[in-house]
């Protein structure tokens, strides 16, 4: 994602204690009581601008979201969102999905959203792909027994790379789509990428896999 | 496949018993016998009209090859080109699918080829898709352990369908294509099917499982 240069952003995500995760480390094995209900907590990682994550806390009340993003300054735009909304199931984090063990117990997690990732072509770059098996490792620790991944992207190499990645890892595919907005698949909440994009024409593939 | 109908197909194939194995049952577990090299064997489930079978075996002389039809007038075709091509290493064979277990032991095969299956898109014949588990059976008990099947269409529904059978089965997803014309797969040997529907700018779907 290309960035402007914010150096306000950090100064603006620490003045939003309220929907800010400041000290994740903290809440470890008790997120519950950073929302007003104890209900199941969905992340999404690498949660860009926030379109996805407000879209679905609206969408689902009942579900308690975290949306994670490395880029303090597009995670500032999200929160830019979240000001105006007032979401009580949501909160954002400015962190590394590579640290999330640190942050989350096992079981802390039901569901993790994976949307549009970077696709990191190069073989050489296999390892920085977040369904690579390191990055599945960090789901696992952190999700619940049987814990779902929710993926989609435009991206046809990452989305094949991720396919045999799942497989190989044990995951058990129970969904795919190789073209969401041709399929009946109801209630997909875009990302601003993924309006981009198809927009253009291209395919937006999708995945849904489970922990055995 | 829309199928003229040819009375003398039946006479045709018995007539050559040379290229089409007319007795499979008495083979079980000795293959080799009817070909001249005992090397590994390979068969495609719905062969058609042979192009994809007959293209395999001249590629690939140190693997002894079995063409499976239902249809004995789509196979008669397939029976032209053999006794045109004379290649040691191929086989026709007239039968059901659901019978393979019949006429090959467990170990027989080492790898089965499905291409361009009939995707039966009403979920009430999902039990006839060759990637339906009861199929997926049936190569598991006459392939060599962690056996091989080579799938490939046309049709996005039987692809998604069979991505998520392969997987509830168990099956470990090796390769994966979604778009196997424009990708860096080299030896691809085209079906009748693929050259008119890829012709058409229909996308080609192609995957590889493995047994466990």
């Amino acid at each position: 994602m290309r960035q402007r240069n914010k150096p306000w952003a950090k100064d603006k995500l620490m003045q939003h204690p309220q929907y800010v995760i400041l000290e994740p480390i903290q809440h470890k094995g008790k997120w519950a009581e950073v929302f007003e209900e104890d209900q199941p907590l969905h992340i999404e990682i690498g949660t860009g601008k926030g379109r996805f994550i407000t879209g679905m806390a609206k969408a689902n009340p009942h579900i308690n979201y975290i949306g994670i993003e490395l880029a303090e300054s597009v995670i500032v735009t999200a929160l830019d969102k979240l000001i105006e909304e007032e979401l009580p199931n949501l909160k954002l984090m400015n962190a590394n999905a590579k640290n999330l063990a640190e942050y989350f117990d096992k079981g802390d997690v039901d569901r993790v959203y994976l949307n549009f990732s970077d696709p990191w072509p190069k073989t050489r770059h296999e390892k920085r792909r977040l369904t690579f098996k390191s990055f599945l490792d960090v789901y696992k620790s952190i999700l619940v027994d049987k814990g779902e991944i929710h993926f989609k992207t435009d991206n046809q190499g990452l989305f094949e790379y991720s396919l045999t990645s799942f497989s190989e890892y044990g995951l058990l595919l129970t969904y795919v789509s190789l073209d969401l907005h041709n399929s009946d698949y109801e209630g997909n909440i875009m990302t601003e990428y993924e309006e981009k994009f198809s927009g253009r024409g291209s395919r937006i593939y999708r995945s849904e896999v489970r922990y055995q």
